[in-house]
Parts: structure tokens; sequence; C-alpha cells
């Protein structure tokens, strides 16, 4: 049967992603060598790298702009504090939209002052909020631009002097954005861009070595920039599966191609919760995720039933994170339209049999 | 062509473990699903870091002894900085063996006092010092046991009361040793382990939460105990390469017949390296490595003739590294004895031919 892979994070990449990633770890390229067995230093895999790095800024837009990408380790768990160790001397500000962001302030905490702007925590996280005031004499402002968890984005980014820096994890390369408007932004592989295991950041170079304080190598950006990402190192195989994935993407018209389809899949299954009186939307309709649909049964005793329904059509991974309940969809770039008329075919089978 | 990988790292792995993560990238274990898309929290994966971080203590033979495996990511790099952030509240002490104890006791001095015990720093690290006196205010003594760049390897565990740390990078599972007489070691998977991307930290877990400062969540090794190594996704990946390659080990006969065949790899090319008039060994004998043996050509007008004979037999990744030249043979745990009579059968081909 098939399986249609809901999954939050890690979660489906694009089949030939996988089928090719599977063919290097055999071997790369007709070298007699596996992708896994060869020399970081080698011809083949900075080659890799390069492209990766390269790929990045161009799927971002952000090509001959002075900014550089790096893939790093650790996680977005690791970026909440390397982002305060190189960027925060004074005082940062948050937007606090989840549990991520929550997370990124405590972190931040460790190293100076740090204010929330404005958060959603009153209501279970379940919007993103849009009227404040941002200070001037911020070092930056740092915001989540899609939470996973609750299943809210955002939408505008706000006009402001201060520089932003953001958690783009769960919603890099998903749609057409200004990319250029962060000096900062941080995505970890494991949804829209490859295997987990490595960390994408884009940092615009000219915001480096304005702290005072004395930087652990492995934690300071100016290390990763001088050595084109090869600090020490990396994590090979995520690498080139985002690598792939990258190219993918390019292949699919790129970005915003990319993003029309997530606008069809997303308002396709949203119409679905909002017309079937089985079901309800978690998050507020102008802050929706086009990337994880957070909805509930209206009346939970139909839960049984509901998800013996999706199992038996092979839809995995719908279950919602404990902090909200209900289901979850992550609706991916990977992820076919089928996948989601098959979700939605089961919502409305759900729906004849009560 | 057969490669003959002699790569530093990343570097040769068992052919069965290429081919078993090649399959699961593909598919695991017909579940329908790639191993790269499933949730780190499926049923699945957690039984992967669950066998490894078991199989990782038992392998060491320090099950039911207090300690605790993890697999993170960084590399020993992050480990240099992560070390020191735990447990380093006064004072530590380094034995100085090359590039990366260098490296470690940089780092480590941005958290506290570092005193270098002894150093082989005079003679470019050809040699491992025996001979120093332990201060027994120490936190921890670090120690690097095998130095892949020089070619030298800790052949005594030295005796103290004082807590001994090591980076195990290059010679971890590699021979008879007892782990027990260190409170914490870490390695790189990249060379005996698995594939680049995760670090396996082996702890004491009653040697953490004695400092006294706030230590970053990503950076604390309590966070990571706590959460049975899933502190946040795990390099789903990397670790179940690391899992496919200790499951080898333990195939093979676990570590101490891993050693013995260890033994027999590096003598039979030392004593080449010995014996033949044209090649000169870099490191002293008695601290010889049994996983990296660096050498150089007697003549260096050789090299040319040498290096023609080695690509022509298919040998790959043998040059030295810049700060020692020549060559250097990385001849780990999955590299087939056959590759090193390869090498000899170079080295003595060269002989004849000059």
């Amino acid at each position: 049967m098939k399986i249609h892979n809901f999954s939050a994070g890690p979660s489906i990449l694009p089949t030939e992603v996988m089928h090719q990633a599977s063919e290097a770890v055999k071997e790369l390229n007709n070298s007699g060598l596996s992708l896994i067995e060869i020399s970081h230093r080698s011809k083949a895999f900075i080659e890799i790298i390069e492209e990766a790095c390269d790929l990045a800024l161009k799927l971002t837009n952000l090509k001959g702009k002075g900014y550089k990408a790096l893939f790093l380790q650790g996680g977005a768990s690791q970026q909440f504090i390397m982002s305060a160790y190189n960027l925060l001397e004074n005082k940062a500000g948050f937007v606090n939209t989840g549990t991520w962001s929550t997370k990124a302030i405590k972190e931040a905490k460790l190293l100076g002052e740090v204010i929330e702007i404005a958060s959603s925590k009153e209501t279970n996280f379940n919007y993103i909020p849009d009227s404040y005031q941002i200070p001037l004499d911020l070092n930056y402002l740092h915001l989540t631009t899609n939470n996973t968890i609750f299943g809210t984005q955002l939408k505008e980014i706000p006009n402001t002097k201060v520089p932003l820096i953001a958690d783009m994890s769960s919603d890099i390369f998903s749609r057409k954005f200004d990319y250029s408007k962060f000096d900062l932004f941080y995505a970890g592989a494991q949804k829209n861009m490859g295997p987990a295991g490595t960390t994408l950041v884009i940092i615009k170079e000219d915001i480096l070595g304005k702290v005072s304080r004395k930087i652990p190598s492995i934690l300071d950006y100016s290390s990763h920039v001088k050595s084109g990402s090869m600090f020490n190192t990396p994590p090979v195989f995520a690498v080139y599966g985002s690598l792939l994935t990258m190219r993918w993407i390019e292949e699919q018209g790129g970005v915003e191609s990319i993003g029309q389809k997530n606008i069809i899949k997303s308002e396709y299954l949203y119409n679905e919760i909002d017309r079937n009186p089985l079901f309800t939307g978690f998050a507020v309709k102008k802050d929706r995720s086009e990337m994880n649909a957070t909805f509930n049964l209206v009346n939970k005793s139909h839960s049984e039933s509901f998800d013996a329904i999706c199992e038996s059509a092979g839809i995995s991974g719908l279950k919602g994170h404990r902090s909200v309940g209900g289901y979850r969809a992550s609706i991916y770039n990977a992820l076919p339209k089928e996948s989601v008329d098959i979700l939605v075919d089961c919502m409305q089978n759900l729906e004849q049999k009560i």
C-alpha cells in the first residue's frame, strides 16, 4: 500500500531525492566509492558543498547581495544560542509565537537582555501577533516564520530598521518570500530541505564581528564563513540530500512555483476543514500555515472512526502535537497533491459514515 | 577497478554497512517509508537510537557502570567547548599531542584556566609524552588517544585520581582498551563508527551538575542524557549508519577481536616501512598508531613514481596531511588486510623499479 506521509519532520522528501541519495550511498557518480567514505576535502565533496551553498543563495534570491550560506550541525536548537553568541551585544527582541520561539528566548537570555515584543501564548499560540512596537535599540528582532506545532505562519514581514533574524525551519523554500529583509535566517533541514542532520544558515556578512565577547570557534559564524562551511567535517550525507532537494526545487520552477502548488494544496485542505461540520481548524484563519494544517474533531468521540479510515487509506504521521491535540497535516513541498486529496476523501468518508 | 580507500576520514566503512544504509534510504525494513522521511519520534527510529546507545556501551564494556551514550552533532570540535562548559570549573590539564589537542586547548581556555601538562610540539608531535606530573587540583585531564594527522597513539592510560576525558575520534572501537578509566570520551563518527554527522559521547553520569555556570541547553550533557539522546532531532542517517557499523563490529567478535586484526594490519605495514630502504616512518616506534601510519620517502624525488604505482593499483587517499607531508595510510577497522597487502606491494614495486 502506498503510504501518504504527513509527518511533521523528519518528513517526506521527493521520491527521486530518496532514490538518488540511496544510490550515492552505494556509489557516488561511478567513482567506485560511496558518498559516505570519501574525504570531505576531496574534489567530489567540495563540488557538492559549493553547489549546495550556491543553490541555497540562488533559491532565496540572495546571490551577490552580501550573504553567505552555511550548512552547519545541531539543528535550530543550536542556532538559538549561536545567533545570540554572535549578535546579541545588549538587547534582543522576540516575537513569541510558539514552542520554538519560547526555547529561542530561553537560550538568548543566557547572553543578554531579552524582551518579548509580542506573544500569542495566552491563546495557546493560535495566531501571529501583528500590532507591536519595535524598539530601535534592539540588536535584532527574532521571528519564527512558521510554527510547526501550532500551524501558524508569518505572512507579513515587519517593517523596521532593526535587523531581523528568523527561524525558518518549517517553511524555508516553500513560498515567494523576500528573504533580503532578513540579516540572518536558519532552518533545520528535516522539513523542506533534506535529511535531518544539517542546518542551513544564511547570513549577511556585514553583521558579523560586532559583539565584544569571545565566541567559541564552533559557534562563531565567522569560522564557518571563512572556511566555506568546512570549519570541520560537515554532515556529508545530509548536505548531499539537501543539495538533491534544492536541485529538485529548482527543477520544479523554484520557490515561487513551489509556493503556488503549496497554496493549492493548503487551500484544498482548509476548505474541507471549514466545510466539513465534523472538523474545526485550530489556528486563526488569517495566520494559517501552508505547511502544517492543525485541526480537531468537533466531537472527539469520532476519533477512533477517523483514525481507522485514515489508517486504511495509508495515511501516516497525522497525529497532532501534544500541545494542541487533534490532527496536524504537514503538507511540505514534497507531499504530492494526491496525498492531500486522499486526506480530504477520508474526512468526507467520516462525514458520510456518521 | 577496485579502489583501496586509505582516506583519513570520512573513510572506508564495511561494504555491508554501505549497502544496508543505501537500502534503508530507499526503504526501511519494508515499512513503505525511507529511513530519512520517518519521524524521529516514531517507534522505528526510537528502536534505532536505543539500540545504538546500548551497543556503544556494550562494545566499550560500560553497560551497567553508570555511563550514558549519546549521539550528538557538531563533531569533536563541538566537544572541545562542550566538555569545558560542563566540567571546567577552575582548572583543566591537557596533554598536547597534535592539531586536535591544540584546538581543544584553545576552546577550553575560553572558560577557565588551562595548563599544558606535557606537549610533543617541539618535535612536530611525533611522539606521545609519557613522563609528566598530574596536579591533583585539576577538574580533568584531557587526552587525545589517537592523533590522525601525526600517526601517534596513546598506549598507556595515565594512572591518576584526576578524572580523565579523551578525544577518541580516530581510534574508538579499534582495540582492547579500558574505557572505564575515562569519565568522558567522545568520537566523531567518520573514522571507525559511521558516516560523518554524528559524534558519540560516552559520559559517566555522576560527573554532571558540578559546575556553577549556566550551560546553553544544546551544550548541556544533562539535556541530552535526560532526553535519551533526543533533545532535538538527531542526525537520523548518521546514527543509523553508526548502528550498522557497531553491529558489524559485534559480528566480527567485538573490539578485542577487531583489535587483533588491526595489530596484524599495522605491523605488516610498519614492517615494510622499516625494511624498505626507500621509506622512513614519521612517528617514533613506541607510539605508532594502529590506525594512521605516517611515512615519508627518504628521497622525495621518488614521489612521482610511487604516486603513479599507487594510482595504478587503485590506492586512494594516501596523501599525508600538510603538517607532516609524505604519506598517511589510514587503516581503520573496515579497511581489509588485502588493501594493506596492495600498499606494501606498491612499496616493494618502487624498490624494484629504482
